[in-house]
């Protein structure tokens, strides 16, 4: 195996950082390089400049490589300025945001972005939903559920809290989550309060084997956490659910962020 | 004032569509257009792509604008076709991804990325965060507090919670939080359990205006969420975390993601 090329990647930004961090996804197009992700929010003076640039040219001098530098500061004398020292920019003022301005007829706001600020778009509705996620995980209560946008349900250790809370957060959907438990699977039929709510529930499903790996970290040895039964509450769990024809997702191979994408494009439909 | 130009933003990708959506954050410097932001994810076939080019169509005939695309499509046959609308299109492998192979000198995967899903690079590490902080939320235990990469304090509703959840769900952060509640104004030192963790504490307030409307949404007309009691509260917080000498945020005019990125930078002083 060849060693992988090390390299360090910036994300320097005059606000959280966040928008310019997210492209850090896409350096795992190039998985032959080892990329160092660098955070350095907040950049909105000639004092923090100068220290970004000094921490790019010891990442030059360690890696032997020069940086990637993903930036976005609005203010155009320190943007400059930043790119006096060498590394690969790549700035999302001059790239993304100044040729959309032109398509847009409008000239950009140059201050930080205030997409991550409780003044972006749905700061509000995000909060609300986080505090309806955690009061609504586990089926911890029913008062409120009317309210509830989408509501997960699964056998226990199935990735619902995960999800919910990502759903919250990322999109400001109020999830709920509900376990599906052995007396579920005798009556074969839903938790009764679910009943109501039909057209609002989607359900996980995982792997038999990864059950049994998740609950034995939490419960070793025990009935709930040993293969036979998490077979066994799976198998009820999916017969169930496809019974009454609620939608389906394997939690096994996916991340809440692909299981939230799953989610929200059926909740459109 | 003047009517907003109404314009369909669409963010259309064969994965996620996450790392796309999340440029939607740059819009925010466009304030005289109101977008309406449209995520299209897992578009991997040829059919997909027909169905999102009839919803661009469609948009552009509703708002009289023609829309913004931001796309992240590996297949150069798909992206192409994509194209074959009208429409402003910023191809993130175009303009972001080919660009920096060639710095790189490596062909860059065209497979969906692998960022959002668990293979992605701390995957497994920020669904153990989001655990750990559901698990130490408000002082909930005591157990694996050493675990703690940072322990979140202040009084009820400063902000504590969804702080140490965006933590962990952004950057697998382990933050656990811990009430600061009358007993320990009166006795004026912090939580005996604490103590050992001096470097690990950082303190969220809040202005008590703020404070008397988040209590009041939860108990109205108590002593809890009176205004002279949310000042007191706040002011005897703020002088034992002085004393103490805890590093402090205000949580009245910041989000989640700013007061996230504060810890973080404080963290690594």
């Amino acid at each position: 195996m060849t060693e992988k090329i090390k390299r360090a990647a910036f994300f320097i930004s005059d606000g959280t950082g966040i928008t310019a961090g997210s492209l850090g996804g896409l350096l795992a197009h190039f998985p032959e390089t080892d990329f160092e992700q660098i955070r350095i929010p907040f950049t909105d003076s000639i004092s923090k400049i100068e220290d970004a640039q000094k921490r790019i040219v010891n990442a030059k001098l360690a890696t032997g490589q020069r940086p990637v530098v993903i930036m976005s500061i609005g203010d155009t004398n320190l943007a400059s300025e930043l790119k006096q020292v060498d590394a690969y920019y790549v700035d999302l003022f001059e790239s993304f945001i100044h040729p959309l301005g032109r398509e847009l007829n409008q000239t950009a706001l140059t201050r930080p972005g205030v997409s991550h600020s409780i003044k972006g778009a749905n700061y509000g509705s995000r909060m609300e939903a986080i505090n309806f996620a955690l009061g609504h995980d586990d089926g911890m209560t029913h008062s409120g559920l009317n309210q509830a946008q989408v509501i997960l349900i699964g056998v226990s250790r199935s990735g619902k809290t995960p999800t919910s809370i990502y759903l919250a957060m990322q999109f400001g959907i109020k999830a709920a989550n509900y376990p599906l438990i052995p007396e579920d699977f005798e009556r074969g039929s839903l938790p009764p309060i679910l009943e109501g709510y039909l057209d609002k529930i989607f359900g996980l499903t995982i792997r038999p084997e990864r059950l049994h790996s998740l609950r034995s970290e939490r419960r070793p040895n025990s009935h709930y956490a040993s293969l036979a039964n998490c077979r066994e509450e799976i198998l009820k769990a999916e017969t169930l659910m496809k019974k009454i024809g609620i939608p389906m997702a394997e939690s096994t191979s996916r991340s809440v962020e692909e299981l939230s994408a799953i989610i929200i494009q059926h909740m459109k439909n």
